[in-house]
């Protein structure tokens, strides 16, 4: 945790030798002060990934000029990269159905500046949470989505998005299937979390599913959504013992503890730009 | 967990032949349905616990006949017991200083009724979560506790538990150390959060102290309040993994997340009498 | 953990009022100490399940009159029952391939009296460990199974475990397919320990595909053995983190320290008649 | 994991602008090619941290070469420094007493190439692991250690060390306090397992102490070894939960599987210069 306003610098290329250098290179000869840097070389893919923080004031120029002078670097080592501000706040648009666990977690967070972004508002196909939202002072937006209006709906979903200028969607346990245009417009920027330890439990009532089989862990896994349900890359994972005694409602329970906590961390490795996707899989920096 | 009304009892007695079959015998013989039922014999205390639930609708009698006609069996059997009715809500009384995550937890759980349960009034030495506690229709007591008026502030605080009718008071984070006489008065029934693994890193500043340490787990502790800080029966706790790259404040972040799913817990198990507090242990029927 | 000899039943009958009262109440007529005794309701199958450990000098009568006596109890209640006396060592055939770490790990258990149970000989269809195992004055039996052989290899298998008189067959990463009728001729008796947290990632190379997948998490199962592959009922699981730098070869080496630690869990319930299996699910009184 | 010849350089350094730059710049000066690379900022400290695993085969010259060379840039970095060869395998003695689960642990990864090292000897204060030792081919030392000979004891020991030319020496559960004059000769080169998550529960029965308290949860503690008991810097922990249910021989036979796999992952990040010590605490490059 840095107080200090830092840069950072995430970016993949093909390897070779002397990324580091070309890139710690041009950090350091603008006397740039790096707090926190990983890297990875992925074999299989011959690729290099690496995300670098560096401190604002030790540079002797601003986001814009640095993005301008970093991409004849980029464009040397053929990368894919992204420059972010910490002062600039992440704006969060976050769904959200009839269950309260991942909405209460996520808004304590907020509430106390330990996620440090903007909710810009929140949206439901109910209006369970109307009041509880918009005591925040977050606008709270009610878009049914029955059989008949999908499509209008989705729409509805996406204007707001777009009004809000979100930077991320978070499907706080929005119990509808996104449609898949919607999931394509935003591609790496819509996390979900699902309710099981997937591969296993793909789809719908994976409680149900994991109290038949008989498993002993139950858990929970946020991803990026794709158009393919339940498919997308894993960002955060996490299980919890379960046994004999308990019924499908008790998983229910257990299971809503560790929800929230994947979602929390899968997010906030996201905000943070820890996560580098490459194909089906994620690098995360944590 | 049982949709249906029903009656726990717990007990513990000298160990000895027959207990199960006395108590079991008894139920039984008025036609008892036992949904769960645990058992635990404790070789060097030669003492033995256990913890019966039985469906109410199964009973020919009501509560207080069970107690009356069960106590001739408890007294046979020397038994210390309790007998409590699931209809019965239980009565919190949530203590809070100026975090929110155990609080924005408690509340998430109360609102869904995962916990069943009432909360009369949230007593604060703040007022920073009064709009927050109001909002959810709870009536909230700001009692500051200065080095002066100690004394007083803790009447207060009994005062206001005992006109709530509070069965048990919750120190959710709350970062004041209770009258010792306040403590006497309840033992049992207050139940604390501490932000360490027990008995390490007993008093103030535990992350500190666990960062100078240079441990690779910081965890959190449930116990029941005695006089003796941070010494009481422990209920509950867990542990999450740290690193070399993690700050104080990132130990701070993380161990927020473990304390209020480890106060959770061990709310649920003192709530449901799955905890049976011998001399300093405890012996939890989950 | 008791040191003195006892007496273990475990039993599973229709629900009905009485049950625990009929059981308990035989065993306190003739002054049985119950030194461990555990019950479980499963409400969807409506079937009561139940294990008790009775110290053995407390009963006037032997392990075969208990049995008799016993049985007029049982058969009243419809139960399905067995019995097992503390000093009679289960008798536990070991079958490997060329892995080392659960044959190491169970050797050790054994060589201490962890696992305080005989080992009459060790199968495998390589003879890698065949110096290995006869020092430790195990008899060693290297039955290869090659896609011609497959019907006699497992005869000779089922041979030499008849002639070990063996109890329980263990599969310590033996890296074959059973034949479906050894399958078939000890349901209950034959335990695996699969390198998967199934239902995921169910056949050859899990690890594999657990990396494409792109999973946080690894883990083993251990289950009984049925015909159909990786289905069997499950006793025990366990899952590790991984991430994005380690290697398919870092997870099959992380996956053994769990493999080990599951395979060793698993089967000391199954040893200590903690497991009872109910369809394709098992309660687990640990 | 690299199946490649590789050298591995770790350093730390006040830290300032241009360490990465500087290091990565002469690697790839050299054509270095960088397989896996860690850096690390302390704060508090004011010192940098990093860990570098270059490809043998890229550079155009021996490691000794490579050790010249380098000490031009450490020296203007002020630098503490190591370098290292994959080739060249670390020598571990280990010392044992008369519980067999580490030993057994630790000979089953070596047996396995798990482990890629020597054991040149294992030194005991019993003859217990004679046999088995010998039967791996390694040699086994006898080393009593009485009230009257501990000087002399641990004289051998160090005699015996030196001889074997020894890089680590591991107490695998060695039920024995060191002289501190032989901790002082190999700083940062004797792990020990010390059964209890410090920094509760230090000094003799710790599992005794754990069920005393009646924590929720025992672990263990991988740490370097210094003249003050259970004090040196921590490399690895973890924990297990335990119940009521647990007598202090339950609580000593799941922490042998704690002690096991804690000592396995700190010796594993030791052997691979994972581990860099600052004070009293550790940086450990995962």
């Amino acid at each position: 945790m840095h107080r200090k306003r830092f840069y950072t610098l995430t970016a993949s290329c093909p390897d070779r030798v002397g990324i580091i250098a070309r890139v710690s290179g041009f950090i350091a000869e603008h006397q740039g002060w790096i707090v926190e840097s990983s890297y990875h070389a992925d074999d299989e893919a011959q690729r290099y990934f690496m995300r670098i923080e560096i401190r604002a004031d030790s540079l002797p120029f601003d986001l814009a000029e640095f993005r301008t002078r970093f991409s004849a670097v980029a464009k040397a080592l053929e990368m894919e990269w992204t420059l972010s501000d910490s002062a600039m706040k992440k704006r969060v648009v976050v769904l959200v159905s009839k269950q309260e666990h991942c909405l209460y977690d996520l808004l304590a967070r907020w509430q106390s500046k330990e996620l440090d972004i903007e909710i810009p508002c929140v949206i439901s196909n109910h209006d369970t949470f109307k009041g509880f939202v918009e005591w925040h002072g977050i606008p709270f937006h009610h878009v049914p989505i029955t059989p008949d209006n999908k499509a209008e709906g989705y729409d509805e979903v996406r204007r707001l998005f777009e009004a809000a200028r979100g930077d991320t969607m978070v499907l706080a346990r929005y119990m509808q299937i996104l449609a898949p245009e919607l999931c394509a417009a935003y591609p790496g920027h819509i996390l979900n979390i699902h309710h099981s330890f997937l591969p296993s439990f793909v789809g719908a009532k994976p409680y149900h599913q994991a109290y038949e089989r008989g498993v002993k862990l139950i858990g929970a896994t946020c991803h990026y959504v794709t158009a393919d349900l339940d498919q997308g890359p894993i960002i955060e994972q996490d299980v919890i013992r379960v046994d004999h005694s308990d019924s499908v409602e008790d998983m229910v329970r257990y299971g809503k503890d560790i929800e929230k906590a994947v979602l929390a961390r899968g997010l906030r490795y996201h905000l943070e730009d820890r996560v580098l996707v490459h194909g089906n899989k994620t690098v995360v920096f944590r």
